[in-house]
């Protein structure tokens, strides 16, 4: 077995991992590895974020084909090779693969493919992928990022051919004729719109009795409707899937993530939470102190856009001492779902401790932007707190909403207690954050008669 | 000639005087009337902001039926119908000017069609388009929001059928096959873009040695080589019009807009600029107390969302006593050209004060959203101080600018030192302000070839 030396060993090439490893090394640090058993890019890149933005964004080009006429351009939409669609999204992902490798190349850092184990705090063992080649790493630092893989549930068992997860759905060579999807969250509202949107007969059911269960009630419902009119069944607070689970010619389970511990942190006595998700401390520090972890494995948010904060901020931790302290429980991170049209959200960290609220409302219809961009389905909700008149959150339903819910972030993360008129262009998508914001505060001059908030 | 009393008069029904009419009603004034010349919405919805996006949105459509083929969509494009594309783009406003007739008229205020005329300071009177009809009227308060006209330069004479202005070129029946535009500023330019796109040959001449002359010079260049690639000649430091003018089917003069001064303001004295704009005190009103002034007419910003939060500001101070005072130049207004791409910018309002900046830099290329969203062109700039590291100014040209850089006006307007990266989710297009952001600081780890900044 050879022998390595490194400085920082990085776990997981996801947007964690990866993040730490090209902050070491701008940092100085002169021997850095990182560790991937599989494809660079982690989740996000290879069976997460991109691959599903991919197929949205194909099938939104599909519909906008469909209704281009309505700018007085015509055009004949063929039939869809969906192997080609797929051939196409990962020549994309291929693309940025490459350009995360140059990246780090050019940070020399130190690509090793194969699994890692714990040997001791501070040697890990490399096997390829056939454990018949082995390395013993010997390292300073370690920043875990293995991030999570989706979660069995006993009723079903993976290596069926007609019984699918997250991963595999984004590798389909054609559309089923239809499909159960198993859990109501995010990804299976996302998977219930694309493959509905390319001619899948979808039904969706979940265990509460609504979707996206920590959501908003009026957003989640608006959801549950436009997936009604695609054409999805949705069957909620629903339990009997062994009663209909035979009529699909695949099933989908998206209920969730699971820690990924192949590493074993038991080896060297890392503390995890109950569900196995690592815990650390305000620095991204485990319990052994020269180990640090970032990203999905640490729990919390689940997003890549916190897991590569987390990846810079450790590395430079893990480089320079303890120098920078992070309480992720302020974090104000906006939530998006690409269904059709897309959902997003944000909310002050203690969102819930507010008692007395106030909600305004604003419709995409009476947007002009969104009215001459045939995007009027939708509406943007900001609560104020009634004392202060500050806003605290923002939901938003409709086109463009996962670049809108930034600014809405920049807002809340800012303590932001006003918003003016002239600091937002017209036409934009973006008028409706103030539009509904000056609902709020009973100053707007857009109020439609549709704009009445149901309950939060 | 008959008689008619109200509390508020608003003269031009635009973005400012619109705004305006609805606030004073929201505060309770009964007896308001609204004054229009020509059709409700005035410039942005007639002839401005609203049909130039619509056409840009229609060009857009096309270009991207020609690209969907990249998402494994394939489409045949129709030959375009030009006339249709234009009716369109009218029922489109035909609908929203619908909207806000439905609005004014839910906040029972009068509308009178006609031109204004100062007999007092108390009286105005009310002429129709063939003046055989007169009403007087007597108010209490007066608001002006009569906005600009295309400016009249003496070379050209507008009532020649092929030399057209900003307006007429809006209703052009089919699309010319090659057009001479004069004037290289934002309407110029999107002109070019928009014609070009549909198939017209385009010259666009500008006097001064760069399009866009009070923009960032890298961004300039920039937009001249888009323009160039997309089959505009592009001509600067150009005087010598009249050599090329028979050259050419149509004449597009674009070379700025003008006080509209029907009203006669020299009839009651009121005060205004050597250009003809109206001064106006921080509370937006005259030098004659019972009259304000809001919108284009008082230049400065001639952008529809600074009218329309001098409408809501202006009626609030004519309603209630003048409480809330302006500042207007230290508004912190986006800006935004519609060239393909899109080109946006905002500056802290002392922006030139600073000597010492640190500019960063970030392609769209190593942008993941806008690489699978295949919108790869472009970057965006940040430009920080060099002592508070705080962003100053934010420049983009690319995709979705319109919309991202109503983050950046957030930022400035509120003094935000710092960018949190789990504020901006992944993948969005608006991460690209935060890589920008984050190479001035010298934190990027996207950090790319390209990403080099020429002087600004």
């Amino acid at each position: 077995m050879s022998l390595r030396k490194y400085d920082i060993l990085i776990i997981g090439s996801g947007p964690a991992g990866f993040s730490a490893a090209v902050r070491a090394s701008q940092l100085g640090v002169k021997r850095i590895a990182l560790i991937e058993k599989d494809l660079i890019g982690g989740t996000c890149l290879n069976c997460g974020c991109i691959p599903t933005k991919f197929l949205w964004l194909s099938l939104k080009t599909k519909l906008k084909i469909q209704k281009s006429y309505e700018y007085g351009i015509k055009a004949v939409l063929d039939t869809i090779d969906f192997v080609d669609v797929i051939k196409k999204k990962d020549k994309d992902i291929e693309n940025i693969r490459k350009g995360m490798k140059l990246t780090l190349l050019a940070h020399s850092i130190d690509i090793i493919n194969g699994i890692a184990l714990f040997k001791n705090k501070n040697t890990i063992i490399v096997s390829d992928l056939n454990n018949d080649r082995k390395i013993e790493i010997l390292t300073n630092k370690i920043i875990i990022a293995t991030g999570t893989n989706p979660s069995i549930i006993e009723e079903f068992n993976f290596n069926n051919n007609n019984i699918i997860n997250s991963t595999d759905i984004l590798n389909l060579k054609k559309i089923p004729k239809n499909m159960l999807i198993v859990g109501g969250g995010a990804i299976g509202i996302e998977m219930a719109t694309i493959f509905s949107g390319f001619g899948c007969r979808i039904t969706l059911i979940e265990k509460e009795n609504h979707l996206l269960q920590y959501e908003d009630f009026e957003i989640s419902e608006q959801i549950r409707k436009n997936l009604v009119i695609q054409g999805v069944e949705v069957l909620t607070s629903y339990t009997k899937m062994h009663d209909i689970i035979n009529k699909y010619e695949k099933i989908l389970v998206v209920t969730g993530r699971a820690p990924n511990n192949i590493l074993k942190f038991e080896n060297v006595g890392i503390k995890t939470s109950e569900k196995g998700f690592i815990k650390t401390n305000d620095f991204y520090q485990t319990n052994i102190s020269n180990i640090y972890a970032v990203g999905d494995i640490i729990g919390e948010n689940l997003f890549a856009y916190t897991a590569q904060n987390d990846g810079i901020k450790a590395a430079e931790n893990a480089v320079n001492g303890n120098l920078i302290q992070i309480n992720r429980k302020k974090y104000i991170v906006p939530k998006v779902v690409f269904a059709m049209p897309q959902i997003a959200s944000v909310k002050v960290n203690n969102f819930f401790e507010y008692k007395n609220l106030i909600i305004g409302k604003s419709s995409f219809s009476s947007n002009s932007r969104a009215f001459i961009e045939k995007e009027r389905a939708g509406f943007a909700k900001c609560a104020i707190d009634i004392v202060t008149k500050k806003p605290i959150a923002f939901w938003i339903i409709g086109a463009h909403s996962d670049e809108l819910i930034n600014i809405a972030s920049q807002i809340l993360k800012n303590n932001i207690t006003y918003i003016s008129r002239e600091t937002i262009f017209h036409p934009s998508f973006s008028e409706i954050l103030l539009n509904a914001y000056e609902d709020a505060i009973n100053k707007t001059i857009y109020k439609n008669k549709k704009d009445r908030c149901n309950n939060l």
